[in-house]
């Protein structure tokens, strides 16, 4: 029961993605998605109302499988008992845990883009570690969002493997000039090394001094960041990370939080899409703390706002940095959440106005708009700021961001009372959506 | 005779721009024009080889007796029979010298785009300050730069006139989707007011420290600013600023200093104009003093080099900033030399490729390069910075060094061997184009 408990949120997620696609697709889905989509709404319908244990570890099948193992070793004593029942639960399908985790990670690697950053065997040996948990989690969701992607532009992305002299690399996943979609990048990153007191101060969005020594941190950092920006100026832009810090202080306590976010920038207002975009946010933050959608959400605002225009970047989502309590089972079911949220946020919107009819004007407000993401990301971007002051960082990596075509008109001032105004006033006004 | 020799500045200027239109405008001069180009290159000829008093204010007609009345006070004593002789040289065409400046000052406000920042009254009761000189000479290189840019153009630029609430304002030219500029943007901009203590120190490159009163001090800053993008790839995208800065300390001492610079940023290497441009450059900064140009020449490959791609963002030069030796009129008069090169530097080149054939390919090239040029502005130039930071900044006015349209690929890297992948080199290895 367990089980299929915890199966629940990444099925709700499928589910809710796939409820969407039906009537807007067009027909585009193959019998057996269909089908998959009916089993997937009922077994949801079944489970919503069920109780699920807070912080449990989640096992959700592969990827249950693999965290569960992670978990089992940090999680608090209240769990145990709810543990030891999944535990029995997975042993009636899956012989022995130990060797099973490592299998299944091995067959988990095989499903994503690319090998993982970090060796496979490394993996294996480590597979109780955050670090390793989480670069799991990070390549499951490129993966996932990058085939979702795929299915609705019938393109396929360009993968990029990239090691870091400094220490690690990464996988970029790039997929341009597609049907749908201008420019997509989805990317994973995993790098460590050492960093000076004072770059460790600035990876922090609070600047907490850290100790290291001889002042040198060691310090491992790793995430997954994605940008889409498509071709018709009715699909939304979306952008998401998340990602997750370790830094090993002078007398060898591992300081770590994690950070991330999902938020969509339209071209045009649908309140429609804002509302349903945010409401499956909401519900992946309600599942963890009841304050975490609207103090996100706020900080999601405040964060993407473009000083010099006075406006925010789009109509927001929920942004988050820092994030070390209340504990780093608690903070990792959170974020996992959040990465399983990516797919169900968007891809109901791209199918919903993939063939919208649209004219040169609204494409010109697009480029306009993309513009400002541009001025956004140049500017202001933590994230691009601190990579591109980063020797040996990727730079294309860090500028896929960027959109494949922007535009500045001196003085562009949308006309009242026209749609263009209408985005316009929303950006300076954030709203409410749910 | 003095005043015949003091104009050989400004007409080997125009005469330069004009030899260099004769073979390539295709007939678009009109006769007059083309008459007059005769005449001019003859006055040049006869007169590049007089020797000119090197730190005389130049009387160059209109122009010059604006700067001659200002510079009259404060010009060092061993050209005191120069100016005399100008003087008595003046006075057999234009009666009274203090009348005849106001009247000169209101004509020449007459040819500006708009009427200056500061009110003509003011400008002609305070005709002997340098602020009211650059004043003048920054009005005066925004029409002759824009008058000269309509004329290949055929359209007509845009004038706004706006207000700093703080203090101030300034004119905004902009010529968008032209026949020829896909932007071009001359920007004067005049302000005034308090600024704190480090705020001063950041308007320095240098950041010299300036004890303000009650930590704040007075300041007044102007300059004129361009760039301009035109469509067809072979025709580069060139930048200039000239600015003055003064800053009132606690002691009631002012602090001054001249910036400035123009470069030239080529969609290909085209070794020609890479080396006209320059010399204009190099023969204005000669003049003034021999390690000028490659002072200035090698300050501009320093600055304008984005650092994250590891390249420069054009051929370069020359840029300067903090110059407040040997003097201020000899600083002034090499900022005048080098605002009356505009022109010349860059227009000849215009006309040379305006009618060059160019392939979608190559147009893509350029939108590549725009987007380097966007990353250079918002990331790294010191200007924008301040502005974008800067309350009651007009972002307009900023931003209108953006081009029009830009483009990021991903990973996009010419092949070897190609023109693309050559001007990649050049960019990467700053030449000596002298």
């Amino acid at each position: 029961m367990a089980t299929t408990v915890l199966w629940s949120i990444n099925r709700t997620a499928r589910a809710t993605a796939r409820k969407c696609f039906l009537p807007y697709s067009k027909g585009a889905l193959p019998v057996d998605s269909q089908r998959a989509l009916f089993h997937n709404i009922s077994v949801h319908s079944r489970l919503t109302s069920l109780p699920t244990a807070r912080w449990a570890p989640k096992v959700t099948g592969v990827r249950g499988a693999l965290l569960f193992a992670g978990a089992a070793a940090s999680v608090a004593g209240f769990l145990a008992g709810v543990i030891h029942f999944q535990r029995a639960e997975m042993a009636s399908v899956i012989p022995k845990a130990g060797e099973e985790d490592n299998t299944e990670i091995a067959a988990k690697c095989k499903t994503f883009m690319s090998p993982p950053c970090t060796d496979v065997k490394v993996l294996q040996q480590r597979k109780g570690e955050m670090s390793t948990r989480m670069e799991m989690l990070i390549m499951e969701t490129q993966a996932e969002f990058c085939r979702a992607l795929e299915e609705v532009d019938g393109g396929k992305f360009q993968v990029d493997r990239w090691e870091r002299k400094e220490g690690g690399g990464g996988i970029s996943c790039v997929l341009q000039d597609g049907k749908v979609f201008e420019k997509a990048g989805v990317n994973v990153s995993v790098v460590f090394g050492n960093l000076t007191e004072e770059a460790a101060k600035q990876m922090r969005s609070r600047g907490k001094v850290l100790k290291g020594k001889d002042g040198k941190l060691p310090f491992c950092a790793m995430g997954v960041s994605s940008v889409i920006h498509p071709k018709n100026p009715h699909v939304p832009t979306v952008h998401f990370n998340y990602r997750y810090f370790e830094i090993e202080e002078e007398d060898g306590t591992k300081q770590w939080w994690f950070g991330g976010g999902t938020d969509l920038t339209p071209t045009y207002i649908n309140e429609e899409d804002a509302a349903q975009f945010h409401s499956v946010l909401k519900e992946a933050c309600d599942k963890h703390h009841p304050q975490y959608y609207p103090d996100f959400k706020k900080w999601c605002d405040r964060y993407f706002y473009i000083r010099h225009r006075d406006e925010t970047r789009g109509v927001g989502g929920i942004f988050f940095d820092d994030l070390d309590s209340p504990g780093q089972e608690e903070a990792f079911a959170f974020v996992k959440s959040c990465a399983e949220t990516v797919v169900p946020c968007y891809l109901p919107i791209v199918w919903k106005h993939l063939d919208d009819a649209f004219s040169p004007e609204e494409k010109d407000w697009q480029q306009v708009r993309r513009g400002r993401y541009v001025e956004f990301n140049l500017v202001y971007d933590r994230g691009v700021k601190f990579g591109l002051a980063t020797p040996g960082s990727r730079i294309e990596s860090i500028l896929m961001s960027l959109p494949l075509t922007a535009k500045w008109e001196y003085m562009h001032e949308p006309p009242k009372g026209t749609r263009e105004a209408e985005m316009q006033e929303v950006l300076r006004n954030p709203r409410e959506w749910v």
